[in-house]
């Protein structure tokens, strides 16, 4: 189940045009993060034409934790040139080709302010990166661009088969990147920077590989050897 | 190369919204057709951005006839309802593994007004169809929503290999149609009606194809030959 979460969005008419190339492509699930403008306004409603329905059911919330997704997978323009953490970013249909025909999961498609972009704290708590190939000369997509392109890519994708596995859930993703950092931790590195580097590495690998409920026991079951050995 | 052919455009903001669409994935060529608003508007030059160039140089003309393009690619959410012309659509991807790395020719990629799409008789004018996989609840998109998923499109096949060949210029084109209108003209049909259906699954035939200089000769030999017949 893919939810769109559009964390401090900025111009009513922005998120009235989300809703509507929502509706377009068939999503309808759109989540609010401290909103800094009014998504139920004139103009915001006056741009989502046939899609109001979209923007009455919209959930706000004060945080991306609070947004209920299990997977949260960032939309950032800064992700090409960041290199010092492996925020290596998928491209819209990898993206596509493994999140949809998931159904008892959430994953969020984030996308930031209109001004700013994500935040790293932000960005920090995503699973996986999705960054749309642009001209190098302007690369910074209008917002609800970025919707209408990532929707585009995952509207295509649910024509095909449905997965056969659900992804694992929040929860059990929590304990399998709890039990890495506590392998980390065990482990020695020559300088806490290597341990760092280390642990944004595992955590990305997780993030983008959508691990299936199996893939991600036998990941636990591999940590927890580790651990035992110590 | 690829012009953005906007027909009858009604609202700055969206011509506006184009430009930067355009910015953001490479293309700069941009041709207004009989435009029903300013695209030099304060509204237009704000929502272009970082693209104001884009509609600086925009050229305006009075019909697609003199939009100089050697192909037209309409996009129209009409078509998949239409069954009485053989208007089937290409899907975004296909129109772009076929156009892209054509540097010869220019293909215009053509959009209607948003309150009302192209008229008929403006659909007939081009050789291929395009249609962007919608919803069927709200399949209308707004009119740079869908500029953006046909460029992104286009963007992402420009990353591959030049094609290895040139499709037919516009003059030979309009003498291979006319070639085969001769020939069907100068064949027995049971009634008229028969006769124009041939004629346009031949048109459109042509039009999807994207013909090689050396297929379109190719074609003609064969023409003139049921011509010679006769």
């Amino acid at each position: 189940m893919v939810r769109v979460v559009l964390v401090r969005p900025e111009h009513p008419g922005n998120v009235g045009a989300v809703a509507r190339a929502m509706a377009n492509f068939g999503f309808s699930d759109l989540v609010l993060v401290d909103p800094r403008c009014d998504h139920l306004s004139d103009e915001s409603m006056q741009r989502a034409k046939h899609a109001k329905a979209v923007l009455r059911k919209a959930v706000t919330c004060a945080s991306l934790e609070e947004s209920g997704c299990d997977w949260l997978v960032a939309t950032s323009g800064k992700l090409g040139s960041d290199e010092n953490i492996p925020r290596l970013p998928l491209q819209p249909w990898q993206l596509a080709g493994r999140v949809m025909g998931v159904r008892s999961r959430v994953v969020g498609v984030v996308f930031g302010p209109e001004s700013s972009g994500l935040r790293n704290d932000e960005l920090e708590r995503c699973d996986a990166f999705l960054a749309i190939p642009t001209s190098k000369r302007y690369p910074i997509l209008n917002l609800s661009h970025a919707v209408t392109v990532v929707l585009y890519e995952l509207s295509i994708a649910r024509q095909g088969e449905p997965l056969a596995y659900a992804p694992l859930d929040a929860e059990h993703k929590r304990v399998l990147l709890g039990l890495i950092d506590e392998s980390l931790d065990s482990l020695p590195f020559q300088t806490p920077e290597k341990r760092e580097t280390q642990r944004l590495v595992w955590h990305r690998l997780v993030g983008k590989s959508f691990l299936t409920r199996r893939e991600g026991f036998s990941l636990m079951g591999f940590f927890k050897k580790v651990l035992r050995r110590r």
